[in-house]
């Protein structure tokens, strides 16, 4: 674990397993924090899924921002295909993470490695923001409307980055990557509103999820080290223990008008 | 254009250049016919963009199916940040031609290469299914009805396969890869839905999209060819006129109650 926060600090990638018993997929992942275009054509390269970016749920919901599937659910009263499509039970999990994809205004079409890298640290420039407000302000509401008015002049939907929202508590209620990535780069940031970059590894060959002994040889290749979702999720319920801190930041001492300092 | 309706019948992709003051990027196409996994890890390997499926108008029609855009505006009654959102400007564009994500039902996760080409040849089966009712029914209302059941109950949404729908009239409307690559499988599968599968080139160097120079000299090296947008637009509209077919298909001779055989 030491050893994937010295990556991660210093821009490298890590690796993820998330389980056998549920998608039993590698994802690459990076803090958005920091992130290039170079960290984009990595992804895409020696992964190749879908590159998606991870937020918190207080973050979410400081912006307003919806799930898809809530999206999607909503849109049955006009469409009827949606009452069909939609809300399907999946294999390995209860709901899909996915919320809008967007990209932001200073990009063109948002799908070259620079505008999805844009889009990216921008979204995790928001993210800081957001943190500071919350730290130095009583009134979470004002807070809600600037951090939502900041987030709809500077993006625009449909784009190229695809979004996710971890699920409160993180891994304490969902051990999928968005948890998992999160809950680590929270043991590595600190920051209250971390933000990730993931996406999952495919192998070339079989046309399959890459396995884990794979993903490990291609870490052991490129330096880095694949994790473990529950060893993740143990050492950051330790984490959250030990530093006496709650997930939901929000949630906490807002009656005193501050929020602790992590 | 003749070697390019041979590379594609045969399975290969082609590159397809809008044009310099649309979005000027270089898309790798495939028909969406026979492709394998193989031809999806091509795609995230090669071009390295966002692989999506391009149906036309008329097939999104008879399957109910909205743009994205139009689910995002409905949604702003809900979630008012959509308000400020979406319906933005593009810089090459009028609109989007984003639809749903989906997955097969069949599939797990959805984003292994033999999972996103197994959804890819179940739309593409659709569509081949829908022609033929079209051609051998009168009655579209029921058609409607049923090419729509047949949708819901083999996908589901969100998924990982990234719909766009084609202009009406493709070509003549709006030149974007996908009335382009649609016009293109039009000429070569003589198909009245087509379906298609592009992907945007990038550059792993620059982190911008592929020249159309690079995109020529990628093309040599794969043996296969670059169209340019505007000669697939001219070559269509004579093909139309000669072959005296609209591209809406559906609008025709539905008062005889056959459709022309294409």
């Amino acid at each position: 674990m030491n050893k994937a926060i010295k990556l991660m600090r210093s821009g490298k990638p890590i690796v993820i397993f998330d389980a056998e018993e549920r998608e039993g997929e590698c994802d690459l992942v990076f803090l958005a924090d920091g992130i290039t275009h170079h960290g984009i054509a990595l992804l895409r390269k020696a992964a190749g899924g879908l590159i998606c970016t991870c937020i918190t749920s207080d973050l979410a919901n400081l912006i307003g921002l919806p799930f898809l599937e809530d999206i999607l659910s909503f849109a049955r009263e006009k469409y009827p295909i949606m009452k069909d499509l939609t809300g399907k039970r999946l294999d390995y999990d209860t709901r899909s993470s996915f919320s809008l994809t967007i990209n932001h205004k200073d990009t063109r079409t948002g799908i070259p490695d620079i505008e999805r890298a844009l889009t990216i640290q921008e979204i995790d420039n928001l993210a800081k923001h957001a943190e500071h407000l919350v730290k130095t302000h009583v009134n979470l509401k004002n807070n809600h409307h600037s951090i939502s008015t900041l987030f709809t002049e500077n993006f625009r939907s449909p784009g190229h980055v695809f979004l996710l929202i971890g699920a409160k508590d993180l891994t304490e209620t969902r051990q999928g990557h968005t948890e998992l990535s999160l809950a680590l780069a929270s043991m590595v940031t600190r920051r209250a509103f971390p933000v990730t970059v993931i996406c999952e590894m495919l192998d070339d060959q079989t046309g399959r999820a890459m396995t884990i002994s794979k993903a490990e040889k291609w870490a052991q290749r490129h330096e880095t080290i694949v994790l473990n979702g529950e060893d993740i999720r143990i050492q950051f319920k330790y984490w959250m223990d030990t530093n006496d801190l709650s997930s939901s930041f929000l949630s906490h001492d807002e009656e005193k008008g501050r929020i602790k300092q992590w």
